[in-house]
């Protein structure tokens, strides 16, 4: 049995589809939403896709946290720090958080292709604020996009995983590249998030401008760059 | 005869390797500098590289400015508004300007790795607040490295061009994809630069992380987005 992993949020797109591809990957999954009953319903849909061999359940968020040291942010900026401050006793010691939130300015009214500036430099770096002593955060996977993450096929993205803890760049690495197409590459320290949420905005840009749904990828890397160990 | 193209800064790293790469594309050169013999030199020496058939010539960074009415600026960011200042009785009206510059804390004695912030957003955004009246900026080309420049073989590379006049996007795109390996994209509003100036500093990180020369693509785009008409 695989320690789970706790998606919070995990019924949006963004949180459902990558619990859908770490379940497929073989990975325990909780799916956290404020109503469990909802997180429960997205847990049996993933069943039903997957297979009956699928761990997936679904909890209240704070219940599936404490379930899980392997934690995933998936909620929008808006609700990002309030849910936060609401975790914080649930979160176990010695867990890593996964951040894949982005300050879009969506988030106050504006446009999904700006960000808004984050006291911290980040959403990232503000959630390393908010979590108790002792838990590491990792930001990663911002970039990688609901819709593809929700269609089939592989995802054409790489992704940057950043914090300021080595060991849990390597265990965030490892879980990224199970997902089909994703290249998991060290992106260093977690300030560098900064520029992982902005590029979000970016590509969400591109997506209205170009009618696409893009995705990143980084060239004249050397394979030991992406390889896992 | 085509227009010529000054490339201001042309001496350095940067902008030697646009000037051949534009060159080799049978661009007419302008290298400005603020040696004027310095720039003869790197114009001699790329007629050498490229045989004498190529249109390249040196001048001081003013007089090639006003020989030109397609500007690329390839300064470091220290010497990024002197020169726009110095510049600005030079610059003809309906001038095309190019800002490649990056705002690297580098410039103030920090890292490569990280940008400085720029009032107005980013260093494109404060060179249109010191050009004159009437002439185009188009933020290009950052993430374009020297080195893949300067090397031979194609540039495995996506360039996003931004600015807030359209046709300006245009032209930028048509010249910036005779460089071999470049797909260039229209990137939207000049305010955009803000991210693209800060992927440089993130890929710097990466190139130092990974001992590599990177680049970046864009997944999942139509054709029709990187397509010259």
């Amino acid at each position: 049995m695989n320690r789970p992993i706790a998606v919070l949020g995990g019924t949006g797109p963004e949180g459902y589809g990558l619990a859908l591809r770490l379940a497929q990957a073989g990975e325990a999954i909780i799916i956290g939403s404020r109503d469990a009953k909802r997180a429960q319903d997205a847990a049996a849909k993933i069943k039903e896709k997957i297979g009956p061999a699928a761990q997936v359940s679904g909890a209240e968020n704070s219940a599936a946290c404490s379930a899980a040291d392997l934690l995933v942010l998936t909620i929008p900026f808006e609700g990002h720090a309030t849910l936060l401050k609401q975790l914080k006793p649930a979160i176990r010691p010695g867990s890593i958080v996964i951040d894949t939130t982005v300050p879009l300015a969506a988030s106050v009214g504006g446009r999904a292709s700006r960000t808004l500036g984050v006291w911290q430099g980040s959403a990232a770096q503000q959630t390393a604020e908010l979590v108790p002593k002792g838990v590491t955060v990792v930001a990663a996977l911002q970039n990688a996009s609901a819709e593809l993450l929700n269609a089939d096929g592989p995802v054409d993205c790489d992704v940057l995983v950043c914090s300021d803890d080595p060991s849990a760049i390597q265990t965030v690495r490892t879980l990224a590249a199970k997902i089909p197409g994703v290249r998991a590459i060290d992106g260093g320290k977690l300030e560098n998030a900064r520029i992982l949420e902005q590029i979000t905005a970016l590509l969400i840009g591109l997506n209205i401008r170009h009618k696409a749904h893009t995705g990143i990828r980084f060239t004249g890397l050397p394979p030991a760059a992406y390889e896992i160990k």
